[in-house]
């Protein structure tokens, strides 16, 4: 065909960075979420749902991971209000906590799913439009409500799937990694933003402990690192004995490291009525990290508040299969003002390279005390958890239990376009039984079309009436997949005992149609 | 407290004709969108979920009822790209439908629920965000993707709870209306676009019908109307035959005309091989139409696509209890090309003054074949139906189905801190047994506050165990709806029979709580 010619017409395309979704695709992810709404709902947490778009003023600048304001929102002025899609869902939760605070209970445990925007650079399996899903509880000061919250992020991804030992919920506390800071001498309580660039690159480093192991992060926490393609990223300038500190915290969850303190633990456990739901490892991650961090009074406060979550997690029968404390938890840059926890997949999948790698997070949150205080001035104690819906989709698909190609509807096929009412009574019958099914609604002149439409649709079932066979008051009833398998495959004895094509009385449709379903499976 | 001190804080606000959706809100919706995707599922639909952003290009100046392009879209520049929320589910559709039109089955039957954002002034009521429901057949130019729609839509209302009787499906053609401009003069076939201003007026006059009555009517096809304030609208300017034409088609769905074209009918039997499933009216209304349009070539084909949809629903037995033809359903000035159908729900609700009026329209749609061609220059033919979710659930609530205050959970209290893990463990035996439930994550001291927070989540029961109850193993189990009905009306000797509270063994919490659960008709 000649090109440009006719009017311009406008590009039928998905803006840049934001997909579709197709049939299973939208319908697996739907009842995903029911099952996680489900266990947040059996949980006390209640519902919200706030709109898409709020004001820039509202969202402030704590987009997670972003240094600089405003940066990755989608914002625009409207009659000289800026407004913005919001970026997650927990800024939207704080400006709900401060404007109804004089209705809401307190504390207040809501969950949240939908669509989050972020204006960022698409790339593969990035898109600037994703769905999150969230349980928050706003106003409980007591890190009972963090543990809970790890013990419900368990129940959560075991109901949708993932198998009690292909998951770790792993849990950190931000005051931990505050108090290692101060051990560095990286804070100086008189001047609170003196050190901030060097305490960002400590948490970096942390954060890539995973990509680039202990010796990377060594790299980092000294002079800097040059990475594989030559580039050179500049450390922390930390001396030798604050790098091997760091580096002993990062092991301190490791049972490697037992020996090394073994020596202080008879006066450690004199000091802390350690719970007997504890496990020994338990024990030896909370000794590691007092020793550490005895001296910091923000350190220690942060261990006695991982132990509290610990013993709790324990006591109400969440085992180290499920949750462990990991002080290389970092969650970020952004918002965190005490426990951190993030939920990994622990299962191999094969990477682009056919490599074998752990799948990796898949859900993450902590404690933020102050959100609701820019609004309020008061400080709000709030903890959340955000389940990454795309990441828990792709683990399940990488399970196997993912978004197959749903059984589409049984197809009646038009021989007679005068016959159509005769056509929907079966399809009549067939809904009305509980069976999905339609009548070919395209142009019925080419049969070929009408067979190659139910093969697009995935139909089961296709079902042939001609004049022929309305005259006899029969029906064809196809086995369509059944069909596809004696083409790829079946013997022709199976062929034989289990025709792909039967005729049955028209009143026996439904039940035929029932039979051929069950057999495969569906509905 | 003194104004004005302090650093300036954000407002905390929902943005200006947005809003907030509490708990049932959001439960109860969902309640009904997930019984409406089970029946347009069950007529073989697919899910499709598009972003909430399109580019302003493919967007197109669709926006239904607005004159003006990009009226009432939120739009806004990036990296030289305009993009826009969504304002419907049908352009994002055409879009689709364009762009995956090598990929996707011909035709293309999906559904899609979701928000959609209008950039109009708020009202009450009237919000810049809020839910559609859409079902459309794209590729089909058979009446019977119409038809089977307006069946599709009356199931849909009655699975979410609007009985049979108390909604009505009005089917209407737009080519049938257009042959009404033809019949009265106001179509140049030379000149397309000649009196387009008088086709506007004659439309808008007909859609206003239920408001201002046959009179009202009637002026604004002649010279004008003054309303009751004392504005004048500008009339079309027709000639009084003109006007009688117009009125007489308006009259023509009902059978107050009947006696009318009596003489005509053995003719038009003679020529319509009329269906046996028709009703009396149907074929009335059919005859009355035939009378007014015979000459026009446009309106008679509009009347047989009309009676060949009536023909449909009749046989699959949906009656006129259900769906009828309505020579007066306009759907606004929008993109539609023949048939238009609308959900009226028919029961009588009180207006803000008290004074009884109809529910009014909860759904409609109709054909539009040109949405897509905008994009690849070939006509598909298309139709579909929106239902308005808000609407809807309004309609549903003023039958008293609606949004309830949901029961809340079950609340463990917290008598002694330091036992927090006994009362965890009581709301995990809770929970296991499907019973929603929490412990209290407030700060405990103050058990007033705890039963405060009891009645805001508006919990049915509430459990206490103080260290005397602990010590000899049993809770008290409080039934705080029984409570509040004693408090409210209940004599002495029914308290006397149902205690409010009661202490019950430990280990018999699950089946205490159960029993009054059940008592009130929870869970």
């Amino acid at each position: 065909m000649a090109k440009n010619k006719g009017p311009k017409r406008p590009k039928a395309e998905t803006p840049k960075g934001f997909r579709d979704y197709f049939g299973a695709e939208v319908t697996v992810r739907k009842a995903m979420l029911d099952k996680i709404a489900a266990v947040y709902h059996r949980y006390g947490f209640d519902a919200l749902e706030t709109s898409g778009v709020e004001t820039v003023e509202a969202l402030g600048k704590f987009l997670p991971d972003v240094d600089r304001p405003n940066e990755g929102v989608f914002a625009w002025e409207e009659d000289g209000d800026w407004l913005a899609l919001r970026y997650d869902l927990t800024a939207p939760l704080a400006r709900v906590a401060a404007q109804y605070r004089n209705d809401l209970p307190t504390p207040y445990r809501r969950y949240a799913m939908g669509p989050v925007w972020r204006n960022e650079k698409p790339g593969p399996g990035r898109f600037r439009q994703f769905y999150q899903c969230d349980a928050d509880t706003v106003g409980a000061a007591s890190v009972a409500a963090d543990a809970e919250i790890c013990a419900m992020l368990a129940d959560a991804l075991e109901a949708v799937g993932i198998e009690r030992g292909d998951y770790v919920i792993r849990v950190n506390n931000r005051k931990v990694l505050n108090g290692v800071m101060e051990a560095v001498g990286l804070i100086d309580l008189a001047f609170p933003e003196k050190y901030e660039a060097e305490r960002g690159i400590v948490l970096r480093a942390i954060d890539k402990l995973d990509r680039l192991g202990m010796e990377g992060v060594r790299a980092l926490l000294g002079e800097g690192r040059k990475d594989e393609s030559g580039d050179f990223t500049k450390g922390a300038g930390l001396k030798e004995s604050a790098i091997e500190k760091v580096l002993s915290f990062l092991e301190a969850g490791s049972d490697e490291v037992s020996e090394r303190n073994s020596e202080k633990r008879v006066a450690y456990e004199e000091n802390i009525a350690i719970d007997k739901n504890l496990t020994d490892l338990d024990k030896e991650v909370i000794f590691n990290l007092f020793d550490i961090l005895y001296e910091t009074r923000i350190g220690s406060e942060a261990v006695l508040e991982l132990l509290e979550i610990i013993s709790f997690c324990r006591s109400q029968g969440y085992g180290p299969d499920r949750i462990i404390i990991d002080p290389s938890v970092v969650r970020g840059l952004g918002y965190y003002t005490g426990p951190v926890y993030e939920a990994e997949l622990t299962f191999e999948i094969k990477d682009e390279k056919g490599r074998p790698r752990q799948f990796g997070s898949v859900a993450g949150g902590g404690r933020y005390d102050d959100l609701v205080k820019r609004f309020t001035g008061q400080a709000v104690p709030a903890t959340g958890v955000s389940i990454g819906v795309d990441r828990l989709l792709a683990a399940l698909a990488a399970k196997g239990q993912g978004a197959q190609a749903e059984p589409g509807p049984v197809v009646v096929t038009v021989m007679d376009r005068g016959r159509m009412a005769d056509y929907f009574a079966m399809v009549a019958d067939l809904r009305n039984a509980g069976i999905r099914a339609e009548a070919y609604l395209g142009n019925p002149k080419n049969f070929g079309n009408q067979l190659k439409y139910a093969d697009k649709r995935a139909a089961p079932v296709a079902i042939i009436q001609g004049e022929d066979e309305a005259a006899r008051g029969v029906v064809q009833v196809k086995d369509l997949l059944l069909g596809a398998q004696i083409a790829a495959q079946a013997s022709l004895e199976e062929w034989k005992s289990q025709p792909a094509q039967q005729e049955v009385p028209r009143a026996q449709l439904v039940e035929a149609v029932r039979q051929i379903l069950t057999r495969h499976g569906i509905g």
